[in-house]
């Protein structure tokens, strides 16, 4: 298992891990098999989506806050209830397959960390798994 | 593959299944690998969130209770259509690590099954797959 | 790996593939193991619902729909920001268990490829790992 330490720098943020993740499967020299990406974290997730356009980030970060508001009217006094209700919904792993010893990701997509209540230093946890 | 036994008392309630996941992983003795857990109802879900203070579940629930209300206008006619659409929300499988015989978590990570049309008898699936 | 082939007809669209990844299954003639089913397109996502009645299909995309319009104020200019914020909350991969040769899945469960932008030629990855 390899830890991937990430610095979020503001409240919500899709912070791009791909390289990261591709460099742990590189060093694996696994042939084939699986990668599970974990977010050991209950303020944050993980998202696969588009790598070009970063106004579709900005369109994701801004209608999960619309649907899921930092100030509603929650019972955590935490004032990071919206963030755990985003981090289920948006889930907490990934499954990726590993061939040729690179990982399988569409040509426009990228792997995300999805910071709800940063700016805060985080952790993913890697696993592959040859196969 | 082992079964987990789950008995809802509640139409939407989130249990905690964590210690049950975690002796799994203990009877298995497996020193590091994957675990897979997954949920075999579409009117169910399973997610990973805060263990400590059980207000987050309760937020979460009434939020989601909220975009996706009991009595909306809904097709299906057995009077939980928003139960399925909780349930694809959330998901039906979770991927976790495990190392040194243990499942790997955060601090103040808990695995809950999510019931959205409970009272029910229900089950989760547990795979642990070495390597 | 097998890449199965999907072809959409529809913007908005849940597409049954439960019987091509069981035949993938049967193919790989694996006894016990894990099955990783992985979405390579950003407007896309993967889910796991009632295969019965399809109703249901209809009310989850009309509520989708609703909670995420086609029609909203998005920065992304290609017209499918909309999509793209389905596939994240829709997720891009799923995890499956393999028993006796079968895939695991609940009486009332099938597997949906989930269009947001067709109609599109598609490919869903599926992965098996024995043990």
């Amino acid at each position: 298992m390899v830890i991937i330490n990430i610095s979020s720098t503001k409240r919500t943020e899709f912070i791009d891990i791909t390289s990261q993740i591709e460099r742990v499967i590189r060093e694996k020299e696994i042939e084939e098999g699986i990668c599970i990406i974990f977010c050991p974290h209950t303020t944050a997730g993980l998202t696969i989506n588009e790598n070009a356009d970063p106004s579709v980030r900005s369109d994701i970060i801004a209608h999960i806050e619309k649907l899921i508001p930092y100030r509603g009217h929650y019972l955590h006094l935490e004032g990071n209830a919206d963030s755990h209700i985003k981090a289920s919904i948006f889930g907490s792993s990934l499954s990726l397959i590993v061939k040729n010893k690179r990982l399988i990701l569409g040509r426009w997509q990228g792997i995300y960390f999805c910071e709800f209540d940063g700016p805060r230093e985080r952790k993913v946890y890697v696993k592959v798994l040859s196969g």
